[in-house]
């Protein structure tokens, strides 16, 4: 095994995979190494583009830290972020449509209470985030835990602003009716972290760096698949030009004014507020959970 | 455009592309998302998965110093390198071939005098390094600049040791005849670093981390292609198991006992020593400098 060139090294890498530990990771690493290689192949980087990749691969692993996560950023930015969510939520008709998880997921959100408060007053504009989780049979799934974080009015995550101090995030359980509510803020677009690897990257490509403003939700219930997805605000700019190719029409809900009273959803209105509701739909389990 | 699933968000990323800076941006962005998007459809990763591979990348990066650089050793041991070398280094017939650059080269290495001593006595027994340097029609080049770096005979390169204090390294202008001669180190052959992410990639991929032992070679020359290339030991075990693919058999030179006198390269020997030497022949240009 020697003499490799462009026409045997191929065959010559994939030749050395055969001891590997199992053949899940044979099938991964051989299609790694086909699929790159075709790449190189069909590009033919200079030995100064080879360069500038790898440079470009070690600023992207540089710049992520505990509260920053550019390798997501790329491959959001790329659509493989939606493409392996694609892949991992074939769901029965009916449940509701899944989207990216998005790089400002913080996975010890606090636990707070139906009707708590997530968003701080200097956030911006109180908006309130209601609904109910049910499973496709359409009953009522209670004690499923929402997940709920946003941007603020301005466009950033409180782990933008502070590593510590937790905002516009909160993980709250629906009640025996399956409802849930909470107050947080009226998210604004927002463009994903442009001032690293990525956003040299869009820039290169002639592409802007935005979202559409959304919230982000991730709901877990016994028997059920974990739901990953976002609300789209219907009067979002962006909406046919998601930086991550997120939007699915059925994800865009308008914000509704929401009256005095107490909404379907088990909600204590004291003045006119702006609101997203949204009936969630969970799919059955179909596979033991990761 | 919204509504992206497994068949049609490749094209959707692909038409983002259209307003690139550059068409050569245009075109590697255009075939990274597709190979990219193909094996991830080949290999239908889990989230898990996805996850797995964002951390992976990330710990490459995060590994990466002044003194480490772990993507090119990624790139090295997926046969990457080799591939990019091959396509870059469709030198004429005659001219020496070439082969990896590897982690452990330095741009700034000492400049010094023919003779010098580039080893030091720990890093293990003297080796005389000595050639010349010619170009196709077999005319001596003088003032070539010879950048030579070699592992000690414990198989470690002196920025692994210290980042700053250099040894087994040293650039050295070929003489009137094209001739050149240093004191180096009988290198050892040597495991690429294996306790970062590539390390825990061989291992789940069953291969063993080693090099033969080599000597590396940088020739620069006013009119002809730099040469990037080794020299193998050929009496050094992994030959034909190199983990980055570089062997080739006209690199291969036996180590040689030198006696005492003059060789024909200029070197005074004055007790019997191992030595490696060789005709190094340049590619002339045929490209811009990059
Ligand atoms: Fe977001
Ligand atoms: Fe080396």
């Amino acid at each position: 095994m020697r003499n490799f060139n462009e026409h045997n090294i191929t065959e010559a890498v994939l030749a050395r995979l055969d001891a590997s530990r199992s053949s899940r990771v044979k099938e991964i690493s051989g299609a790694l190494v086909r699929h790159l290689h075709a790449f190189v192949r069909e590009v033919r980087p200079t030995q100064d583009e080879w360069q500038q990749a790898i440079a470009f691969l070690t600023r992207t692993g540089q710049v992520c830290s505990d509260t920053r996560q550019e390798f997501i950023l790329l491959s959001d930015a790329l659509g493989v972020s939606m493409l392996v969510d694609a892949i991992n939520h074939e769901f029965p008709g009916g449940a509701t449509e899944t989207t990216v998880l998005g790089p400002f997921y913080v996975a010890d959100a606090p636990e707070v209470s139906a009707g708590a408060t997530i968003g701080k007053q200097e956030d911006g504009p109180t908006m309130l985030i209601e609904g109910r989780v049910l499973d496709t049979a359409g009953s009522p799934i209670s004690g499923a835990i929402v997940d709920i974080w946003h941007a603020d009015a301005d466009g950033y995550y409180d782990v933008q602003k502070s590593p510590t101090a937790y905002s516009g995030r909160g993980r709250v359980k629906t009640d025996a009716q399956g409802n849930f509510w909470l107050w947080g803020t009226l998210p604004a677009a927002y463009p994903i972290p442009d001032d690293g690897p990525v956003g040299e990257m869009l820039g290169l490509q002639g592409r802007h760096p935005y979202r559409p403003a959304h919230v982000h939700f991730m709901i877990a219930a016994e028997g059920c698949e974990t739901l990953v997805t976002h609300l789209f605000l219907a009067s979002s700019d962006y909406l046919d030009s998601d930086v991550v190719f997120g939007v699915k029409d059925s994800l865009i809900e308008p914000v509704i004014e929401v009256s005095p009273g107490k909404t379907p959803y088990g909600a204590v209105v004291e003045t006119s507020v702006p609101a997203m509701r949204r009936e969630f739909i969970l799919a059955p389990r179909t596979r033991p959970r990761e």
